[in-house]
């Protein structure tokens, strides 16, 4: 094999419809938005990519294609330096609602072309994605279903498929429709929403309709130490895992010295200068990693590399997302043999995509690796076009749950902890 | 490409002639062994490895083969796990004469194989090894020039070209040598062998002879903490680095705390499961990393992101060795941005090799990365049948420089610290 130059990336913002899910900081707009990557090379080998489509982040991702022209898709560590270079005194995170806010910007920038390089590779080698990160270790990987308090609808719209979910009812009622949908074998909350009360009585009605069911709860930081504490000690026994009680390294080192569970993170650390002082702390017991901000599949590896020598267990985070990603998430678990817990997955809530369908599916909550050369994943041209389309129409141009909760509650006000 | 299976390994133990080298822990028997993977796969490609030789490791390398035959040479996390099983509860580290002892005998035994399927992956690839390790980053890798203290020869033989070295005369007459044959910018003294005083005295007397030359020692251990700090404290402003200077973390630790430089090591940290201690008690500042103890190229890689994630710096230890080794340590080195010191090598003192020449070279003290399809050396069949016959002739099967030292000086002693 020859060189495999880039000789540029066509980088398309599109909106897919999100439905009103709310979270700590607000609700999700009526779209989300990503950035496709087709990634361009000389041997005429298209690779694929997905990330964030935040105004900063697509000037980003463009200065970046430009930097990385002409270089081999195998010369990832000079892939790297070149987008360092280009965004050197640029570093804020983007994308992820202000929820995330100590990512690595080159790494976020870099995953996409990193992920569609490792495309072009297992299409030139006639392999799966899996292969080029050691091998899948599994046929399928499990997924979790993750649950949300939701209204019924956006204002104004009809009600969704899902309808509202406001209390235990409603949480147990859109766990059963999605578990029996897919078949997962474990259920993440997102909490944050309502009084810790309210939240740890949803747990417990999901510990009674789902008996045995792992059950993890995320508040994004909503939680003071105090009431992570309590709530901690109140569903001893029954969470899997709780996630992000409280903000920062030293208030989750706190928490967790006398949470029952192992407290997991994708809050505090998120970038691997996040590493050391984590350990140092002994502030969390799990990573969710998350190849969109962790640099690539490759650093990802490296993620869990770190997680098996420190001790540390290994979940993975999803934001809303399209099919490239599910994808990528689903070679990187295949082929990461510490990864034990079923990955997140924002999959159930949306109804439109950019691939082709037929690749990508759910078996008994897991998603089967596919074995075809690359991602194995392909750009539906038609629906691309449309949902850039509807990303021109819609107007979204940056993620912002809290201004859009603001449009519709003025009194709403952020706080980290709020509880 | 469709599947690429292990079809088998030959391994090829195989005897070249090594000067008396003194160390710690006595002098290096007149023959170095090493054990060449030739691993075979059904589309005729094959792979090259080389690793240690003892007894006891032939013996697990051939017990892996049969293991990982029918794997497919993508498949790296299944070929791990494959060799972990087989070696179940045979678990000391072998082949480097009781100087590196809590090495993972998992780590050593999948190496040669994980090197020889990344031989096989690139040549069918038509890529070096370095591109299937995120890409070069640097065309030639600098080496150091390894001195030895060393008798003129072993006992009843010729002297060998190299003549004696034992005092700081012999060891700046030695390092002139090597530097001006092979334009080294970098010297390390393997110490531990006379009183701590004597070498120091030969450091000075290198930062004499090549000013401005970075300068490292290396007792294997040899010092009570106490010495090392008095040791360090002489050589404050001369030494880039103090090698293992006392055995242990904690005493490592002690030493570091007081030291002027950074200490290295590849002695007490050798191993995934000594990182997190090490780091916990702030041990060593550089780990001298090296890919046959550590698993491979692919987990030196691991090791590499978690040097920088941790503030460690990053160098290569040598043990003897032939081409098949270098190729891969330059290939590993090349595609490893913050291995920032000049690698070690045994090159100089060895005479005689298994790889065709040609590929291999120093300029000015680097080597020139390959570019051909895989490691890019090849094996010369007469070279290999003729170092098999020498091992088989020369009637050493286990690496024991104590043992022949001892069959030389009945009164030597190990000890470790001994000053």
């Amino acid at each position: 094999m020859g060189p495999l130059r880039i000789t540029g990336a066509r980088i398309t913002p599109v909106a897919f419809r999100d439905p009103p899910l709310l979270n700590t900081v607000g609700v999700h707009q009526p779209y989300a938005l990503r950035a496709i990557i087709q990634l361009d090379t000389d041997a005429g080998l298209v690779g694929l990519g997905e990330t964030y489509a935040d105004t900063r982040h697509l000037a980003r991702l463009r200065a970046a294609a430009d930097a990385i022209t002409g270089l081999d898709v195998f010369a990832l560590n000079m892939i790297r330096a070149a987008i360092a270079d280009t965004l050197r005194g640029d570093t804020a995170a983007v994308g992820t609602a202000g929820m995330i806010t100590s990512a690595s910007a080159v790494d976020q920038v870099l995953s996409p072309f990193e992920v569609a390089c490792l495309d072009v590779q297992g299409r030139a080698l006639g392999r799966p994605v899996s292969d080029l990160l050691g091998g899948a270790v599994r046929d399928a990987v499990p997924f979790s279903a993750y649950l949300f308090y939701k209204w019924a609808a956006h204002p104004g719209a009809e009600p969704d498929a899902f309808g509202a979910a406001l209390d235990p009812d409603g949480i147990v009622a859109q766990a059963r429709r999605i578990v029996d949908e897919y078949g997962f074998t474990a259920v993440k909350l997102k909490g944050g929403v309502f009084a810790p009360e309210e939240e740890m009585a949803a747990i417990e009605a999901l510990a009674a309709a789902f008996p045995g069911m792992p059950l993890r709860l995320d508040p994004n930081a909503a939680w003071t130490p105090q009431t992570s504490v309590k709530v901690a000690s109140g569903l001893a026994g029954i969470l899997e895992y709780l996630e992000d009680p409280t903000p920062g390294l030293d208030g989750m080192a706190e928490v967790a010295a006398q949470a029952p569970m192992p407290l997991a993170t994708n809050m505090c650390v998120v970038a691997f200068d996040e590493l050391a002082p984590a350990v140092a702390k002994s502030s969390v017991r799990v990573v969710l990693s998350d190849h969109h901000y962790w640099g690539g599949l490759q650093r990802s590896r490296l993620l869990a590399g770190i997680c098996e020598t420190f001790g540390l267990g290994l979940s993975m985070h999803s934001n809303s997302h399209l099919g490239i990603s599910l994808a990528a998430m689903v070679h990187l678990a295949a082929a990461t043999p510490n990864l034990t817990y079923a990955c997140d997955t924002h999959w159930p809530w949306k109804s439109e995509d950019v691939v082709a369908p037929g690749v990508l599916s759910f078996v008994d909550g897991s998603v089967p690796v596919p074995t075809t050369p690359g991602l194995g994943v392909d750009i539906d041209d038609d629906a691309l076009a449309a949902l850039h389309e509807q990303y021109l129409r819609c107007g979204i141009r940056d993620r912002d749950d809290t201004g859009y909760m603001r449009s519709i509650d003025p009194s709403f006000q952020t706080a980290s902890p709020r509880w």
